[in-house]
């Protein structure tokens, strides 16, 4: 016999892997289909269709406080990040230093950094310096980023906020030791910044310019948008640019394609959403995602730990030890029928890992194999939240007596994606 | 006083350029924006957007006669041809060939072909042989693709239909040459073929068995689909592949990022629009092409020649010089009010050009900067047909006049973007 807690739909939280598309974006999105012409045509149809892509991007300048002109649209945030690697190991060529380029980054990137960086190092193009964070805070230490830099590094690349521990990173302090750095060195050219910023969005305020970045990477599904991006390159003109895919001149000859101008719309109905309300969402998120972690704390006590609970965090996310579990958080959830959320490894695949990101904040092998990503939206409720604190006191009351009963429990729903 | 032909509004013979998005289309983007889970999670609402790939890559897979498997999606086509590009020298170097990689392509090949080239020349990452094209014909001659073959080539890419001539390419002719040579020459190496496909879905047949490549590109949006594109790879497994984006392993870990599921959605409908509709579609943009054809050398007579008239064509295109005005396509197509059609050169540009592609294949320069591209849609009709030959015959019967007197007709309608 179903329960209560089984009648009602799962509560997503996993809104940290993608978000759903905002009233207002899907109302653009759909208007825009019919702006059809080329951007590239100078008929009505054409220009239309110009309008309105210049119109996105002054929204999406404006909640990141840059220029409209520094915003180039991408396929998406795996693009940007792409497009940014190379373009720093050209920036390098271009200027005819000798060494081979190198670029610095951290253990616990997305893998739209990891791993095009990871491919460029086997292809002898360039070397790259994984920098390891504080395994306290989970935080990237800026004196470890100056200590890894040589007279080669082209690029420093540090993500603003991580996706499954949620820990905000220090991004203008690093880029103005890299200065610092610079300057001291005195060498004769740029070392280039770039944060990806694709999970910080909608969840904290993003100003490029405090961030003091040259680069910066967005992406709008993660903040109620659709599945495009965009490269920030910030006071464009004085950074220098080259473009990654080549072809028609369209973005002013920095990414050729012609545009797809209705989810360019989208993007900037998404931007100008965040711009109006983004501190309200904000404090719902931060409200709820407290109220979750207090919760857990007072019913579960001792049974879990909430990992980097201490540092600067995303408000909406929180990652979960399940410490006297006697399984992994793959089969936890893939128990649980009140709610949707993720671990960092992939749940589905025959061979799961446990999170690399986890292990390289510093959490145990054993922490990390039972961590739970839980990440909050602007939808989720108090009720939600009461309704899966039930659950898993129970699931881990249940723990005690193994996991032969906790595996008779039911059908699975574990998550892989993030 | 407004006339009768500028009451109306103008006729769009622009359809090579963009098309716009068919209702079925519209519906099935807007439907899919509620599909909104990550493809990459486990829980129902990422594989809900999982299976609506899987169903739109099994309808574009149908369109073009390959497995769905083979079936890639891209931002766009300039992302898949920049792509192959990059693989084709990265199969090269992975076979730890000595020669530099070399590429044999055409010199009417669109920008996304021909810039990616220059730019990995000018990088000193391969060589390209620009082979020209028959100058009485506009086609290539699949010999002289085998004359530019070396032990070096790695790719020969050669587009399907070209975009301003409409002049289709004799593509399983040059594959078929192109591997007879690597047989002959006893080569132990692949030379990889590709087509850039874009312009040429939805006008013909595009059956990527019997046209043998290894690699195709088609766009959504010259076959009244969306702003998303596809790599075709055929028979994957068998055709070698490297991605070009790296990141979340999406795609097959062929091509990372967040899938763009309401793009790839609406990329299926397309596909599958085609494939129920597209003999009567090319039907009745033959007969219309054709009346167009007829009309204007009835009305005008030899003051209009039709480039490569005789050549096989696009059934919807139609490249007219106006040889008889003392003045360019950009500046008759300024004064026409009646419809919206292109010239090869940027018109909108302060130095327009003579378009490269009509020059390369083979039209005097005189009659290039006379020449506009006609291209007919599923939605253009006689009596369009008959008003634009209308005002073509008074604009060339005018021109005989002076361009002083063309100048004084009225506000400019020039088209640029291809």
């Amino acid at each position: 016999m179903a329960t209560y807690l089984e009648e009602q739909s799962p509560v997503y939280l996993d809104y940290n892997a993608t978000t759903p598309v905002d009233e207002s974006v899907k109302k653009a999105i759909f208007s825009a289909l019919d702006l059809w012409g080329n951007p590239s045509s100078a008929c009505p149809l054409g220009t239309q269709a110009k309008t309105a892509i210049d119109i996105a991007r002054t929204s999406v300048g404006k909640l990141l406080n840059v220029a409209a002109n520094d915003v180039i649209f991408t396929s998406g945030g795996t693009e940007a990040n792409n497009w940014v690697l190379h373009l720093a190991v050209k920036v390098h060529k271009s200027e005819g230093r000798e060494g081979k380029p190198h670029i610095v980054t951290t253990t616990i990137e997305h893998p739209a950094i990891i791993e095009p960086l990871k491919e460029l190092v086997k292809d002898n193009i360039c070397d790259v310096t994984f920098v390891p964070v504080d395994q306290a805070s989970g935080k990237v230490d800026p004196g470890a980023i100056v200590r890894s830099l040589t007279k080669d590094t082209c690029l420093v690349t540090v993500m603003l906020a991580n996706n499954e521990t949620g820990v905000i990173q220090p991004i203008a302090e690093i880029c103005d030791a890299v200065r610092r750095y610079a300057k001291e060195e005195q060498l004769k050219h740029r070392i280039l910044t770039h944060t990806d910023a694709a999970q910080a969005v909608g969840k904290i305020p993003v100003d490029a310019q405090q961030l003091k970045v040259d680069y910066l990477t967005i992406v709008g599904h993660k903040f109620y948008g659709p599945r495009i991006g965009a490269l920030i390159a910030r006071g464009i003109g004085t950074v220098p640019m080259f473009p990654f895919l080549f072809g028609g001149g369209q973005e002013r000859n920095l990414r050729a394609g012609t545009e797809n101008v209705p989810m360019i719309v989208g993007l900037g109905a998404a931007a100008e959403c965040i711009s109006a309300h983004g501190q309200s969402h904000m404090n719902h998120l931060r409200t709820l995602r407290d109220y979750f972690e207090a919760e857990i704390g007072e019913k579960l006590g001792d049974a879990v730990v909430v990992n980097f609970q201490s540092s600067n965090r995303l408000p909406n996310t929180s990652s979960v030890a399940f410490r006297k579990i006697d399984t992994t958080a793959c089969d936890l959830l893939a128990k649980c029928k009140t709610f949707y959320a993720s671990t960092g490894a992939a749940c589905h695949s025959n061979a799961p890992k446990t999170s690399a990101v986890l292990l390289a904040s510093g959490v145990s092998e054993d922490l990390a194999s039972k961590t739970v990503r839980f990440s909050i939206g602007r939808e989720t409720t108090k009720e939600d939240i009461d309704r899966v604190v039930s659950e898993l006191k129970a699931m881990t009351f249940l723990s005690k007596y193994g996991s032969s009963l906790l595996n008779s429990i039911g059908i699975g729903k574990s998550i892989g994606g993030f």
